[in-house]
Order: C-alpha cells, then structure tokens, then sequence
C-alpha cells in the first residue's frame, strides 16, 4: 500500500493511498481521514456517485470537521477500476469507469475486474482495520446518488458488519429505473432476478436486522423523479414496517453543496452509534 | 450580466455569473454566495492563488457554512481573463491565464486584457453594490497565495474601502520573489520602481490608514521560504509598525485542506468590523 500523498486538516490527516486489490485485480485508490488523538476511532465508509474518485467527496462535502469533532475516521474510495483498456471503459458517465454501481459483475468485458461489490464490502475495511489503528467493530457507510444505492444496499446485506446507514439522494430501485437498468444489464446480464440482491427496495422486503437509516434528498434534485425514485423506497419502508428517517430539503439540487449543507446531520447520526 | 447556475447551500446561494468587464475587456466570471435572509449584507472579497478559477475556492474551502451563521455575503473572481489566444498565454501556470497578481499589466502582450488591479479593486465592487442587495460600504478582502498578495495589496492602497483584511500563505514580497519576478517583469517591465506599488512588503511602509490585518501561514508549506517569503513581511510590519495577526500552524501545507481548517476564523475575524 502507497501513501500518494497527505494534508494535515483540522488538526488530523487527510490521507491519499493506493493498493493492488485482491477483490478487482488493479490498484485501487481512497482516502482516509485520520481525526487527531491515538486512540482506535470508529470508521464511516463513503461511497461517491457517477463520475466520481476518491477526490471528489474528500476536497467538497467539509466533512473533516465534523469528523475532527466526533472523533470518527472516514474512508471514500474510488467508484471502479480505472485504465484497465476494457471495451467502452470510459465510453459513457453511466457505464464503466466511475460507475460501477457497487456490485459484481458477472458479464463480460466487466466480470473480472468490476467487483466494487467484494471490495467495498469486504477487502477494504479488512485492509483498513488491519493497517490502520481503527476499530472495525465500530463501522457506518454511507454515500451519495449511485453511493447511496451502495450504501443502503451493502447495509441491509450486511448488518452484522455496519452500525448505521445513511444517503444522499440514493439512486433507491435501480432495477425499476432505465439509467440504472442498462448498467445492471451490462453488468448482470438480462435475468432480472439477479438483480435484485442489488436492489434497496426489493432488499427491504428480506432483511431481519434493521439498521438506522437517515436519508436527505433535495427537492430540486434534477434526477429526482426519472432516476433517484425516493417515492419507490418510501413505500417500500412503509410496506415493509423499516422505520427510515426520509428528508426532504426545498430548494437544494443533486450537487455537492446539497452535501455540503447536511453533512453535519449525517456525522451526529452515525455518531450515536459508533461513539 | 448572465446567472450560469445556481445552487442551494446552507440556506443560502452560491451563484456563478459571468459579465463583459470594462476594465479586462474581456467576460469575467466570479461566484457569489448569497446568506439566507432579505436584509442587505457586508460582503468579503476573495482572491484566489496561481491557477484557480471563481469555483476552487467556492467548492473546496467550507466557507457557505460561516457566510451562512455570519450573515456575510462573498464574492470570489476568477483569477485573470481566459481565452483570448495571447501568446503563451497557457505556457506555464505561473504567467498569463490563472496567474494575473492582480496588477494592471502595462506591457504586450498583457497591457489591454490585464487589468486585475482595477477591476478587483473598482469595477467588480461597483457591479456587485449596483446589481445585488449588498452593502458596500461594509467590505473586507482576502485571499491564498497570489490572492493572499492581492488582497493585502489592494486592501493597503484602498483602505477607505476595506473594514478589514486577511491572508492565507500569501506571496509577501512578489519583487523580491525570483519566481513572481518573472510575472512582474512579463507584466510590468524592467523598471522596479514601478512593481513596489504591488508589493505589500514596500506598501507597508507608505500606509496612513492602518486596516487590521490577520494572516495564516502553514509552517510545512512547500512554498513557504522561497516564495511566500513571511518573514519578509514580519520584518516589514515590525519595522514600520504596523500591527499584523501573524499566526503559524505546524504540519500544515500550502492547498485548500489548510484554508479550510482556518477559514472559520477568518470570517469571525472579518465579522467583527464588518457586521
């Protein structure tokens, strides 16, 4: 594993590093805040939307603040693979390299490489809590737009991994949606039951244990309606009696500085799980 | 003058605009955040470092949060004119785009489109007081790096108006610097004389008006000694007598990660002679 490159920030470390990972057979990239003290922290993963690195959460949301204040680490990786040669690897934002939905793929040229899956829900937090002084018995995960649908997804599959949960705009039914559904198919092939273990809405109906979830979506969102579907999870939470916490701010877009606004909320809600 | 986009931010708008200038002849572009509440605000200009446009400093430094609590509202600008197929004017990012000093060129191929000097300190005050509901007889200026320059320099030569001035890692002494020599020769010309009137370092000692002035500077800075030059600047302030906040901060370095950290102090240092 190779520092890149580190900033000290609110009296802790922003951190760059690379590593060859075991999970999607390339180097892969995050970033790691270290909030100040020695004592183990507990850690929230991030996991970024479309088009997106490791960067893009890391230089906008704030969020080393508020994780300077709470005592709480904080890992956001990079959404794929990059610069593996792969037939329309960066042909489009919706496809490939920065969009790799959190899953496994199974179809080619993805199904070697593209397991965002196995990496973000298993090989990066073993690396994390075995190289750094962070206790993986203290984990959150959240993210934003394609992050949140990772987020809320690996949460409910894994609930006996992760304290809480909690999204920005998450892209909720991916299955039902057509921008997502040509990924899916791309990445899962055309049977549309194995989509649904990727799926929020349809995951809702099977999970036992049920973590806090906290959810932000802004009203102005532009991909609101055709894309992000926060009226599909709503009514999956009811049907299914999942209690989730659902906000909705007037006025605010898809963007960062929506982010930005909230994030405050979203480390106070992790926090009274994982302090 | 035309709105580009705009985004909700902590109750408030972060806006970004572009207008025809009279002093660059060219569009200029500048992000305005704009508190919540319909009472006319004080207003803080901020000049950015080598590179940037109007959105580094308005993505990355945290600021909409403290605009936002301090009822300030803030103009960033874009560092020089862009586009206008001067010669070299992309050949390096130390001269011509993204790398204006803020000083009113006088040689070609310079001397007609870069006019940051006037159009910093006149023409962008007066658009921003004629066409938004702010008060400009309630301003402060700061700025990083080559903005952390412009902002103490314009702020010196202007003190009637300004409340207040601050800087985070500025170029101190820009004649004395080889690497701004370059730029001030480029811009300028041979004769020396005429680059004291944009060196804070030789302003100092001209000043009647004494603004207060608070200035951050990262002890790890990989600028620090041979091109900021700070300690240049405590000489000059100590010998002429003028009172400067001068802080250092161990471990920190020269990017945005530092500003951030710091960037609520400075609005609660502003906030005080502006609100």
């Amino acid at each position: 594993m190779k520092l890149r490159n580190r900033h000290k920030s609110f009296d802790g470390w922003v951190e760059f590093y690379e590593h060859d990972s075991r999970a999607t057979q390339s180097p892969m990239r995050f970033s790691l805040y270290r909030p100040p003290g020695s004592e183990k922290h507990p850690v929230l993963y991030w996991l970024s939307g479309l088009t997106c690195t490791e960067e893009n959460f890391t230089q906008k949301s704030g969020i080393q603040r508020y994780l300077a204040k709470y005592k709480i680490a904080c890992v956001a990786m990079d959404t794929t693979p990059r610069n593996l040669n792969l037939p329309n690897e960066t042909a489009t934002w919706e496809l490939g390299a920065g969009a790799g939905y959190y899953v496994n793929a199974t179809q080619e040229p993805w199904a070697k490489h593209y397991r965002m899956y196995d990496y973000v829900a298993h090989e990066l937090p073993e690396l994390i809590s075995s190289e750094f002084n962070i206790d993986g018995s203290r984990q959150g995960i959240f993210g934003h737009s394609m992050g949140g649908h990772g987020a809320l997804m690996i949460g409910l599959r894994n609930p006996e991994n992760y304290r809480s949960i909690s999204a920005f705009a998450p892209i909720c039914a991916p299955s039902q949606s057509p921008r997502s559904q040509r990924a899916f198919q791309a990445y899962l092939g055309a049977d549309t039951r194995t989509w649904q273990e990727y799926d929020t809405c349809a995951l809702l109906a099977q999970v036992q244990t049920r973590l806090p979830i906290l959810i932000d979506q802004g009203e102005d969102d532009e991909f609101k309606d055709a894309f992000l579907q926060p009226g599909l999870l709503k009514a999956a939470a009811f049907k299914n009696d999942y209690p989730i916490e659902f906000r909705f701010h007037p006025g605010y877009d898809h963007s960062y500085y929506f982010v930005a606004s909230f994030i405050e909320n979203h480390i106070a809600f992790h926090a009274r799980f994982l302090s």
